[in-house]
């Protein structure tokens, strides 16, 4: 196949004399939405891969998110946004890691029936986040399915070596820290299909447009980092388990927007996921250097608890300063 | 999200209030069967991303494929083949860029009743290809779908500085060549679907398994490579059209296999696709270092024609020296 040429499939062949195939149609589409946003090493898509001389000196961080429509997206959603969150999500994991957009590669299965415009506006919302982040597109592939659109996005940067931010360093007595708000996400999901009033759309915003936290220097300042993707709670057991710690937190301490606050649905805000917040492992003796960190980023930072010795609980206490129990994720059960 | 923990998704919740997920089934299924095939820098598919230092000296080529049930495979295709072939076609374009395998992202999109079976068999088979191909697994993402499975591989490779074979470098004159046999992975998708005998089951097998022609030293003895993915007329195509020449090719010269040949069925073998063998510029002088490099890697190479100045046209001669026509396949209208 190709970095970027169509694959036309086969069995969608219906007869044992193969169907016309309007491959024409599949390239003019390519070169006219998708090559626009090729950068250098990507061989303007022409070619099988793409080849580019990795930065002297840094590491390469790796990582792959897929998008299905109607799991992760919703159909009506405007397909520039779609393209924004699908780049945006993979972002913030390199958000979580401490490291600097390089490129991606992108694989995109539509309908036969996707209209054109979808493609303009799939493609102009990523030219314009690959303007913002500093990021090119190094490759990928167009295929037909027979189902929803599928996306697939490979994103690819860099660290010093040795500097990429773990899951696995936290320490006992480190607090646990979050950006921006938490929460947002899984509220937006239910104000964008008409079960939450939403009058000024911001928390649908927040789920169709995620904020990776790129820019934040921490590290040296946090001991683990992770994006909150699957839901506080359970992303907080991750860090645990990975560190082999327990952690308490409060969940008034929380740090919620207003339009969460007067949504009173702190249970889900904290279960539900879709925040692409960071969650982070940091020491007291580090707390201002993290502030620094986040002032000069321009990102809000919140501790909301404490890293303990112990089996990986995630402990969340309310108001009253009693443990809430959460029937919902399924986090508790995870072995 | 992450270096391969399981993004779940959030639009498929039937109601405002979130659904229990069954994420413990999700992280066993990813511990049971992918965690085993990650390799250095996959960091136990435990974080968000991968990290590692690439190779000295050496630049890295890249490349993406996308392949969906019902369009790219058959549902009933055995799932360690899927996962072969899924890792098959990305290695095929590695092969056609000269660079050797490295490793591998991957996304995994399922619907909700794919037994526990089909995650056996398809991580058995990519185990199968990792220690064939001598390539490891770095990350990805598994989530759900409500259509049919779709997959995408991201393929990292590395080459030589100024190695990489490209498609744009034939110059008139250079040989046509291929390796291996044409048109068997067409016939073969007939012959899986029972539209074509095939007693001994070999064409099926051609396109149920694809042979990356890896281990080929082409660097300096080939001008222009491409796989032949989309049909060997329309992927010659490419090369022209990249080069800036055209092409005569003569049907009689064109391999086929035993299979094939009992088949008769040249104009399929001819635009059909998914055959994954190398297509190749050769120059005349370099024919014997052509002949030395394929003799050493155990693959069958053939001539079967010669790049002409001109405008991106491919004539396909028959027998007689007449030219042929090809009403499917569209090529020929594509400027």
């Amino acid at each position: 196949m190709a970095c970027w040429t169509s694959s036309r499939g086969s069995c969608g062949r219906a007869s044992s004399s193969p169907e016309p195939v309007n491959l024409p149609t599949e390239f003019a589409r390519i070169g006219r939405h998708f090559r626009p946003l090729a950068g250098p090493g990507a061989l303007d898509l022409a070619d099988d891969a793409a080849v580019f001389a990795p930065p002297l000196g840094r590491e390469l961080v790796i990582a792959a998110d897929a998008m299905v429509e109607g799991v992760h997206f919703l159909p009506d959603d405007p397909p520039d946004l779609i393209g924004r969150k699908l780049l945006r999500t993979n972002l913030s994991d390199l958000a979580a890691m401490g490291a600097l957009p390089l490129g991606y590669l992108m694989t995109v299965s539509t309908p036969k029936a996707t209209p054109e415009t979808w493609f303009a506006g799939f493609a102009a919302g990523l030219a314009s986040d690959q303007a913002e982040f500093g990021i090119i597109l190094l490759g990928g592939d167009t295929t037909s399915t027979p189902g929803p659109i599928s996306l697939s996005l490979t994103i690819l940067g860099t660290v010093s070596p040795g500097c990429a931010l773990r899951r696995n360093g936290a320490r006992e007595g480190d607090g646990v820290w979050v950006t921006g708000t938490i929460g947002d996400g899984a509220l937006g999901l239910l104000a964008a299909t008409g079960r939450l009033a939403d009058a000024s759309g911001f928390l649908a915003g927040r789920y169709r447009l995620p904020q990776p936290r790129l820019g934040l220097t921490l590290h040296g300042v946090a001991r683990a980092v992770m994006d909150v993707s699957d839901g506080l709670v359970q992303d907080l057991g991750h860090i645990c388990r990975a560190s082999g710690l327990g952690a308490v937190i409060h969940a008034g301490d929380v740090p919620l927007s207003g339009a969460a606050r007067m949504a009173d649905r702190l249970d889900l805000c904290l279960t539900g996921g879709d925040d692409y917040e960071l969650l982070m492992a940091v020491p007291p003796d580090r707390e201002d250097a993290l502030r620094d960190a986040a002032r000069t980023a321009g990102v809000g930072i919140t501790r909301i608890g404490t890293f303990l010795a112990g089996d990986a609980d995630v402990t969340v206490l309310d108001r009253d300063g009693v443990a809430m129990d959460f029937a919902v994720g399924g986090w508790s059960h995870f072995a």
